[in-house]
């Protein structure tokens, strides 16, 4: 039946004009990075729930990434975060990597768990401090040279909780001068993604609070700085995929760490709240990626797709392939806008008719295109499917409670 | 000088038609209960720093609420979480406040931190766990008796992440269910405040997510049950005043949480991001205490206050005695309200008028006021001056680093 | 190629345990009341850009709707709106109704759009005008005899903009005391829905601010009174699904005003910014149409489905067909979910799983059931195509500029 | 009395290291330029209540603006918004807004309420009407020469309703193109200020819709193009003053409209919703002020504040004279703060020390130093007040209903 449905599929889309093929290509392409912490434990602030069988180590970590790799195929990397994931043997971790068939990806700081940055890293008014918290980036660029990684990706907990507490433009000031001296130590092939979040754990103000502090940021530093868009930092109502657009425009759009959220930065499960925001910022990157301009296509095809989630409730391995296979259906549907279509809507300023050419790709079932191309790539049909009776979840069960958090 | 303040503010409030030595006399009878959990850590979920001096069991707590009440003289009591203040030997705790001063407030059940509670404790689907939860009321009912209490201030964390996860209904019934159990074991005298929290540490929904739906299992309760307003607890936009005015008409509103917050639920000091909208709250009360009806002036008057915050970065006693003193002093000011004056520009519906008589009382400097109304009860005339030239800060780091937390 | 794509459809669903039949059953009986208003022009407080061939009165408004009906086979009822469809002659109005194969639905009265309404309806303060407001209920009662309607919809814009203005208890006992007046002079078989809104056109506070100052309301007045739930009333964050969820257990659940909104109250096309959340409010009331409880079944039967929307930039009728389109899409959706699925996933609370269970229903392409269903009853496959080709739009263009406005 | 209590006010200040003289200086100097606009009719989208003794000619609205400055002394020019100020004499309004002693301020063009904007228009995805909206301002910057203006403050409502409406990308380059145009035809005296707004009336996206955008495009146009805030132009939670600290920093901030809101934008009396945060804005302001960058000091004193509101309930000349009252009331408590004691208290991290000496200077009462400056600069104590008792609101009833009106 998997066959009738995919043959259907294949005629419902070329009598939209869409080459089936070609969007088949392009899924194949899409890589997302998962991130070593969300295999670990994490909670709220009442409370962790430990889970049995959450990797105590960061090789097995990467044992559990290795298992979201094999079963969908498109997340070959893996994101660091140290020291959560510091080791005095940098080359062991590359290696286990290696032999698991996986990359290891953006190196992420830590500069919010060190007792001495209860009032800021970057930014603290105590020029040791600050010193500290470079000092730390540099480490971290240094273990992106030994893992073999080529981005660092900075999320800066900074702010204040009162107003009159910091001043925020010597804040800003410090900022500045804190990321000159850690980008001049990239290698020169080297990214660094600025992230920017509206609130929390500071309450008050944020010194990256929004998009266009970290763009104005990375301007000012150079061209290996991009902003990263998280796409659980902004205020109730922001329109995240026009912030995208922006961004893409700019040529300035580095990379996204996926979540998902109904209030605050809840990092839920990928897709889970509101699946057709996800669609719509791949629309706008996909609508980027034909632009006339050489330089916004190569930003939209070189974006880093990153998983971030901190899961409280539900098991860490499934959750993260769910958030996964999330992506890659957003990400399909959207290869299915009809792109001319949109395009002659606009021109004649029809509402109606762009409006629905968008959201009729959002309506297809992409179950059978993705079925086709997962048995294209070596991947089972359905991974979740897969991972519940490989018996994986039971074996690092031996692993007990009481591993990896944060 | 003070005193000539103090004559000049007499004067001026003489003018506006008020009754200053009336203001004395509300304000000395203003009583505001801090949390013992207040005197602890507490952070976000990404770090808790802890600080040095923090109380290592509930009797040190009592001793640091004593400076407040001290200090300010309008802290009488304070309010216990089971298992974290938890004893075997209540009878001490309770003769260790009464040395102190103090008397022992509500009692506030731990739904959130055991592990049976992962999907809930009141609504969880299984009954034994709901059984639990129940009991552990039914524990605190007991506490409740032991220290002389008789408040059970319930603050339940039950929802789910997900769309789906749990079925709503059958979850809103089970809460009536446990609910009612619980209700059946107060003793005549008692009270069960019921608060209710639009999100965290649920992010998709909240089992008790609004005032209407803690109103609505309180009316179904009966009489001794009553809604709890903390102010941290509403979406952006809420007026929060108004659910106050409503809950005060329908004669059921228990108590209060103060704290503050710019965005989500932040805990900070109290009235420390908008001021006014606490003196608004007050403006709702004092109005509803003349109400025609003796319900609702019995309300009114009877209303439980208190201090619910976790601090994450300031030391926690001078951020109680700082809570306590906003709260003091927006409640001083709201008395400073011209009801005749709002009353016939509200007859004449004359917006300008009826606002300009509300705000005028904001603007008012009651520094003069509280300072005599602190030397007529005998307390310190700037208490956080006193509290931090007193030397107890310092004799309290000798506790160390480590102590109580959540 | 549609006959193989809907047998395709029917054994997929067959092996999620679905019956197709059931659910073409229950798409076809869904009716969803459009609103005469939606015909005409309308915009935002800087603009209303008037289209040419917007109905001049409202007898033409049912030309429209009739067109909807027509096409989509689920709209046979019209909302009217009083003044704006007041006429000397309903008996024509019902008559040209009937001959349109319409009937009249809920009528509403304007509370908002007469001088005397300043500061409210029936919270002013002056009784003259509460009476006023009463009255004009009361005639829209009549109206409602007159015309055949069963349903009287209010909406209540009354509230205030500052602090002070008006008194929130005053006014609430006055809106209880209005509201009984008007309850009493209601037939027996008729229903007063009840709607509230956070916010605008008063911008400080609403009279009718949220569900539970409603559903409080219609509680005291009795079991003609419902609460009516319009998707954009609420504030950021809040989940609309659990409110429906709550007011279904609660047997009070009396229609919806469904429109799409990004922040505030938008009033855009149903389903265009966050489809999934309309699917979830769907997923809640087949939920409850299942319930054990007799009264929630009926409540979730008897609900009153309405549009309420006020596009300020395309053509009105082409909207409305889209959004009617869009509320049977996602009814459709909804009735694909396995309940007992999700049941058994609640059950084991297997968070995943249920959260699977019911999104794996919204992945579903039924567009070729939706066409069958279109079929069966005998309106075209393609509403929207049909609309667009059927010289309908440019016949109206004779009816120029400037048409029915509020 | 007032003698006395401004005796007091001035030791007490001292006491606090505040000379008062410095600060009667600058409250003196703190103009705000009211709009003209701001004393016709507005409204709601739902209904604009027309009011008696509204201007109906620009010349009245100057009338009126006299009136303000009259009474208050700080607010001699008043902004014109073209067409809705248009004439075709603009000899004759300077000349009359002289002898009225004022001056003619921000010209700001329309670009909303042309029928051909009804998608955008310096955004519009025809040139023609790129073309049209780009005429518009530079006629505007024509009346700005012919008036004796240097600014134009432009206000953009484009945007789009929905998903795929609009190619954001293409916009966002129309506008760069667009704004161009406009400032190469500046004179090198004047000021372009860009406005930005979260939404409404677009609620998809605006072409402008956060600071970021606002500054990008000013920072691409050149020194003669700066951002201004309006304070109602945000998602709720956004840090208002921290935008301000930010802008002041980047030497960027060319001026505000102040206004109020609880929720979206909703133009009330400035100061009336959250005083605070307006104190806090001008906390940003004074502190830059002093700043060791020339650049930003002198960016801070060349600030053009401007009130911009909209009411819908009260009359219009009053509640312009208590917005302006409210500015300089939250502008005199920020200058109350003592820098040094807010600076030497960051600089130790002491978080509650720093907070206090912000927050002091908001809780004193400066009625007593504002009576005294007025007395200096020769207005009546009581602006208000005297307002009620002059006689105007009587002589302008004779213009009867239906005056100016957007």
């Amino acid at each position: 039946m998997s066959d009738a449905a995919y043959e259907l599929f294949v005629r419902q889309q070329a009598d939209r004009g869409i080459d089936v093929d070609h969007v088949k290509e392009r899924i194949k392409k899409l890589k997302v990075e998962t991130p070593s912490w969300g295999y670990g434990d994490s909670g709220t602030r009442f409370k962790v729930f430990q889970q049995v069988g959450v990797p105590r180590t960061p090789l097995e970590k990467l044992d559990d990434a290795a298992q979201v790799q094999r079963l969908t195929g498109m997340c070959p990397s893996v994101a660091l975060h140290i020291p959560w994931d510091h080791t005095d043997d940098y080359e062991q971790l590359r290696s286990h990597a290696e032999a698991l068939g996986l990359t290891l990806g953006a190196i992420n700081p830590n500069l919010f768990q060190d007792d001495d940055y209860i009032f800021g890293s970057l930014c603290n008014s105590q020029p040791a401090i600050r010193h500290k918290a470079c000092q730390h980036i540099l480490e971290c660029i240094d273990v992106a040279r030994k893992v073999g990684s080529s981005t660092i990706s900075l999320w800066l907990a900074d702010g204040s909780n009162y107003p009159g507490q910091q001043s925020i433009r010597q804040r800003k000031r410090w900022l500045q001068e804190s990321l000159e001296t850690v980008y001049q130590a990239l290698d020169p092939h080297m990214l660094l993604l600025i992230e920017y979040k509206f609130f929390e754990p500071a309450f008050y103000h944020t010194d990256l609070g929004d998009w266009g502090m970290a763009f104005n940021v990375a301007q000012k530093l150079g061209p290996q700085a991009q902003v990263l868009v998280d796409t659980g930092h902004h205020a109730q109502g922001t329109n995240v995929e026009q912030i995208v657009a922006y961004l893409l425009d700019e040529k300035n759009l580095g990379g996204f760490h996926f979540n998902s959220r109904k209030y605050a930065d809840d990092d839920l499960i990928v897709g889970a709240i509101n699946p057709y925001e996800l669609f719509l910022i791949f629309y706008q990157i996909i609508d980027a990626s034909v632009d006339e301009d050489a330089g916004v296509r190569a930003t939209a095809e070189r974006i880093n797709y990153m998983i971030d989630q901190s899961h409280c409730i539900e098991p860490k391995i499934p959750a993260m392939i769910r958030s996964v296979l999330n992506v890659q259906t957003q990400y399909a549907k959207a290869l299915l806008i009809s792109l001319d279509q949109v395009g002659q809507a606009q021109e004649k300023q029809d509402v109606l008719a762009a409006e629905q050419a968008v959201r009729e790709a959002f309506e297809c079932d992409v179950t059978p295109l993705l079925r086709v191309v997962r048995e294209e790539v070596g991947v089972p049909v359905d991974p979740m499917r897969d991972y519940l009776s490989s018996g994986y979840a039971e074996s690092i069960r031996a692993r007990g409670k009481g591993g990896a958090s944060w």
